[in-house]
């Protein structure tokens, strides 16, 4: 099940604000109604306060939503929770993109703090 | 006929501003003058105030255009008005783009609330 | 219903072989199973005999399946039929590529005569 | 010759602001120096007020400009003055791409009204 | 654990050879030396003899890879043997494109019969 | 009217084969049902033997088109007929590509001798 | 060497600010320290005050930089000072891309007058 | 090791504010952790005050990180400190962006002075 | 310095003859002459016979080029010979890719055995 | 004026055949009638005997054309023969493509020796 606690941080090098992003092209869930497996991607943008997350452990935490039953909209919430609980950003964005089922394909938008313009998904 | 009640909603997981986008490839309804289908793409962005409206739901209602003799703008326009009676959206954006007649293609625009700047189809 | 009688010809202004292509973009049928809408392309190439299939009446033709419940490999074939039977061409060939339903999405390939090779989806 | 009288209103399903675009691929006028043809496309954006301008009219008025020798500034200018004297809108943007004679593409972008930022070409 | 037995067929419409292409965009895995989750692109072309493959069966057939763990060149023969035994095709041919670890994507081919030349992925 | 009397030849620099291609992006017509425009690219490809066609005069020779109603299939084998008998090459290919009306879009192949194989335009 | 003598323009057929776009695809120059030629892509943006440079002039006045030994910063300032010199637009914006040497690609951005945030090559 | 020394400027052409962008397509550096090579694409964006850096000098200043086992976040820092130090322009942006490992890409953006929003990466 | 003896094989999980490839994106060596990187992608395309080249041996083994000054023709040939010797493949073919210097970019072609023309590079 | 004698060869690699392509992005010469520039991409593609080009020499070679006046056919024709005299390849095509005058662009082709049927521009 997803598991927030397989996430670690290290020291930003940098004390000035600069933006981080890292895209996932392979995440997979499944869907609470019809236990049929969900596939998107996974776009994180983040302006670091202290730490920033680890690079392999984010994979990690991605791959713990495998074989969870879960909607688009709480996927996308849960992660920005939980990414900001673990790093305290001064600002973070997730975008889901979802490949979609009948004929509909899907994006989700969750931020946390001031997100600057021109982060914006359009 | 167009036929808004098959519509149906969830409670949104997040009372935080969020936003969700759903792009419907495969729109088809008919020229109100010729009786020819005409065949377009609807791009849905919004975010929701306390429910969310459901895909299979959604989908239905698209699918119930199909004999419908109806305008682009007209089709537009509904569409909009339809789902912000449903989900009273904190603001709401419809995008219809056409394939063509004639050489000529198309796109239009109906809004509701404050869009913020960045979903602007440019 | 779909209705082969409403394809009409016209006599080819040239004797010798050459080849004609008409793809239509927006071809829509029904599935037979769930009464959901199937939304495709199709590509038609031949090289005529004595006559070409008049391209308006073409068009009609394939609007004629817009209610019909029908397999991807059912409307295959039998658009090759009804245009085998109509124009006797030298040779023929029908692709259908299809937009697809959970994730798939297919072709189907039905061919009358010998067609060149360099004619070969690939 | 060019000719604004073909042009043709129908009244606006809606009073509150929306968004109307029409793309036409295939425009050709003379270039008025060397006779040769120009091929180009438009792109007309408005915001309606009470009426709309309906699309085969739009065709054919575009049609009308086949036989004109008129330089590319002038055609878009033209065509900016006689939608706003047709319909009145809110706003208005008219673009035309051009695809260039020795080696220089050309666009023209002619407004009115408070065309809002977002439709910027740019 | 991958599962032909939910494999289902229907009677070709059509005794005259065509060709059958089903690509599936969504297919995931487990790499059995790390266990981390391989994602992958799976094209399925045949030329049915009496019996094709039912289109959501095989969705299920390739779900039921999810949990596996299994090496690229064996998913791809495995699949082709699962498909020849259970329709017997005239021919057959399996690619499977993988997304790829460290820096290198994989493609493997596996045919039965004789596929001919025009279907090469090349 | 098309006129094949504007088009010039030159003396081919080589007596051994080599291969020329000819793309003209803005090539235009008259439907000659309705009286609407036509707009196409056309592809020509030869092997010369003793001459080659002026790039000027082939140009004009096209732009001749512009006010003739002629069907797609006409003009494709006008061109071929005119260039042939302008230049007796050992090869001519000659591909009419059209933006389409009613949401079917077109192509026509003439030849003259034995293309080889690899110009398929498949 | 480069001439902005050659330049010649026309009066703007319409006094309302309206913008054009010129885009030259075949720009070439020498590289000053190693005398190799340079290949780049030019865009001429402005919005006219009274007069418009003629294009045929602009033409003729990219090709005489053939010749000249110059910086990629040198010719984009020296082609902005040469066009609003003679044209007084109310502003203008010169973007030069170059094809790049030893892996690096480079664009230089000159602008004169408020040109308006839409036109930022960003 | 990476070496600020071989860095060289030359003096700007231009004492009014512009925009230079060098995009290096082939940077690699070693992963601190693993030893492994990272591959990436580096964007500079400046607008110079007094000097500009020399093209070549760039390239070798990029090449000097080869062997370098240094994070994605510091090297992006560090390029934009060099490079401030030495030119003190008046902005300048340092995006880098990375090929990716185990299904995720990363793009770390850091900045100097107030980059006109027309510049975010977006 | 380039080092076969990383490579490690697996025994093929199927004796009849299929097809596997390996496309690797981020290949760098240094130019012999002049000491500067090259940039490249390298294509491995072989029909098995008892052996398979094992994936991340064969990413270790194109990483010890990372130093090695070598020209783009005898990289190609040198991993042409060295997985021929490993694996003693059906067939096996080798496409390097090179980014380029000086405006021209490069490709070298190396083949063992009979590699069908499906696979030609073209 | 274009010179042959600058071209230089080193020792093939390798006895067995290989295939070498290399792709001149920036090529420009002068049309012999007008004076204005051409502008064009030379692939050139051959199975090296004892020699290859080096790439340097042919980069200058290429070069050596900036103010000659030629035509398509006779540039491609010259490179031939001037690359066939210096190499004896067991086969050699050059390509020539050019970005067009007047809406027409064109490609010419000129092979020595058995050309592989899988290096067709087609």
């Amino acid at each position: 099940m997803a598991d927030a606690s397989v996430l670690e941080t290290f020291q930003s090098p940098q004390r000035l604000p600069y933006v981080i992003e890292h895209v996932a092209e392979e995440f997979t869930s499944l869907c609470p109604m019809t236990g049929h497996p969900d596939f998107g991607r996974i776009i994180l943008r983040y302006c670091p306060d202290e730490t920033c997350v680890e690079l392999k452990s984010l994979k990690l935490y991605y791959q713990s939503y495998r074989d969870e039953g879960i909607f688009y909209e709480a996927v996308t919430n849960r992660i920005r929770d939980d990414l900001v609980a673990l790093m305290s950003p001064r600002w973070l964005q997730v975008i889901t993109e979802w490949r979609g089922r009948g004929g509909i394909h899907s994006r989700i938008i969750a931020e946390h703090g001031e997100v600057p313009q021109q982060w914006a998904p359009g």
